[in-house]
């Protein structure tokens, strides 16, 4: 292994960095409200140095950064490489931005075209996922589809290790203007409304085919109006029923059918409510935990990154 | 012909109101801010003698209402009949609402079991369908469907004169809430960009075949990023993209096929790009003014109840 360095997963609501020492493990770990939506321009050099070195003593390591950070809001725009793409794409699409002091490197992100119309773009998730893979040989054997779930949810086909393709779904967003701002909003009170696993296989069970959501999502409404439903359990209906409509219809976009081993990547919670939705139907789900595989995407481009 | 009348379609927003002489003929016409939404508790009964009869002329005329204004938050709550139903199943629950004085009626609403779970409601579009039934006698024969666009647009299914079973699919509610909150929201200074007839095709042509909405809708951020749509479109596109996908969808919750005859019937703007995304596919497409309907429904209410 080289030398100690800092990897950093910066986003647009956080930034999640960890000190990797020379051997692998790691040695120090923070979480910092510093996401690229929340600093002003040219503000996330400054505060890289002033305030994520110092938390984590990792002033004069290299740093490795991926994510939102690479974006036109972030600290330097970095491009896109199209899709297939595998660890080898974005080593040689790292961006060196320190002109001084230790070296600080950032990721590209990757795009490809869709087949429902124009280009699909992705930035962080792209590490995650080819970090998972470098974690053992038969992963970069055969089909494989990889579920990043959150606010804009990935789904990633996978061919011999590389990333052929992928598209976005805006799941969580849809989840959250719904609840917020339609008729389906939370009523005072039931904001904070406990998990309900049957009221979410029954909104699994309404999204059917996963056509007509926007019909399906009056369900919701409707079962409340007509006392079949509490309003306590509309958010496990909603959750279940966008999830259900999300895995009925986007894997068919890529080309991947029920026999397609499933590879559910990123925060634990949410991953679960997918692999309930996927498991009604699909063959082969397995969850992992999206840090560890960031961790060693960042601690795989280093290491490629040193030795060139 | 009965008497004169007051014919009202008081809806969560506006009130609509006319006065019909006896021969059938519209006297006077007035529109006002007094949706039950804007309304106090109580405050209905009040603004119907105080405002809306005063500015008809239309004192001591007997009324029939329908709308919202006979929910829980309207003048006084009215049940939902089951379907099937026809006008005689509206005029025999007719509810008379006024002690002393000219006689007013609130018209019913109605509720079906939907295919894909729980009770379905509405309330006006009813008077509007049937009406429109009544305005000719070989509408009474055969099957349609009908589609009444709006923020919960309405598909009604119509067997021999009778509205058989209806879907609700919150179309225009979806677009309002992601052109207000989320990553498809207007830029400064793009809310009032002008109708894009191609934009709007490129978006139906995106919603496929109505499934995997979530992900599709995606496709309006990524063109935008990928420099292959300009940010005024986007409206255009996501309008087509929902309307395509409700048409794609909804009506086989019905058991309706693209060779049932499509009727549109309401604002005459929402009709026509309904009509728009239907024509690529459904044998036969007509509209129908809402207005004309609304009071033709009305209309024969008001002289089924005068001749019992």
């Amino acid at each position: 292994m080289p030398n100690r360095f800092l990897a950093v997963d910066w986003g647009t609501t956080n930034l999640r960095a960890w000190v990797v020492g020379a051997g692998g493990q790691v040695e120090a770990h923070r979480e910092f409200p510093l996401g690229v939506s929340r600093l002003a321009p040219g503000e996330a050099a400054e505060r890289f140095e002033d305030t994520v070195r110092p938390a984590l003593g990792a002033e004069g390591l290299p740093a490795i950064l991926c994510g939102m950070v690479g974006s036109n809001l972030g600290w330097r725009q970095v491009d896109y490489f199209p899709c297939p793409a595998d660890l080898k794409t974005l080593a040689g699409g790292l961006k060196r931005i320190s002109t001084s002091g230790p070296p600080v490197f950032i990721v590209p992100g990757l795009c490809c075209l869709r087949s429902d119309g124009g280009l699909d773009v992705m930035r962080g998730e792209e590490v995650q996922i080819l970090g998972w893979i470098a974690g053992s040989p038969e992963r970069s054997r055969g089909k494989r589809l990889v579920c990043h779930p959150g606010t804009h949810t990935k789904w990633v086909l996978l061919v011999d290790g590389r990333i052929e393709r992928f598209v976005t779904a805006m799941t969580g967003e849809l989840f959250d203007v719904l609840r917020k701002y339609s008729v389906l909003r939370a009523p005072p009170g039931y904001d904070d409304a406990p998990e309900d696993e049957s009221a979410f296989d029954e909104g699994q069970k309404a999204a059917g085919d996963g056509t007509a959501l926007a019909s399906r999502l009056f369900t919701a409404r409707a079962r409340v109006a007509g006392g079949t439903m509490k309003p306590e359990q509309v958010k496990s209906y909603l959750s279940g029923l966008l999830i259900g409509a999300d895995v009925a219809g986007t894997p068919a976009l890529l080309g991947a059918g029920v026999g397609t081993p499933v590879v559910l990547l990123g925060d634990l919670d949410l991953c679960r409510r997918y692999q309930r939705a996927l498991e009604t139907a699909w063959a082969t789900v397995s969850i992992h935990d999206g840090d560890a595989a960031v961790l060693a995407g960042l601690g795989a481009l280093f290491e490629m990154e040193s030795v060139r």
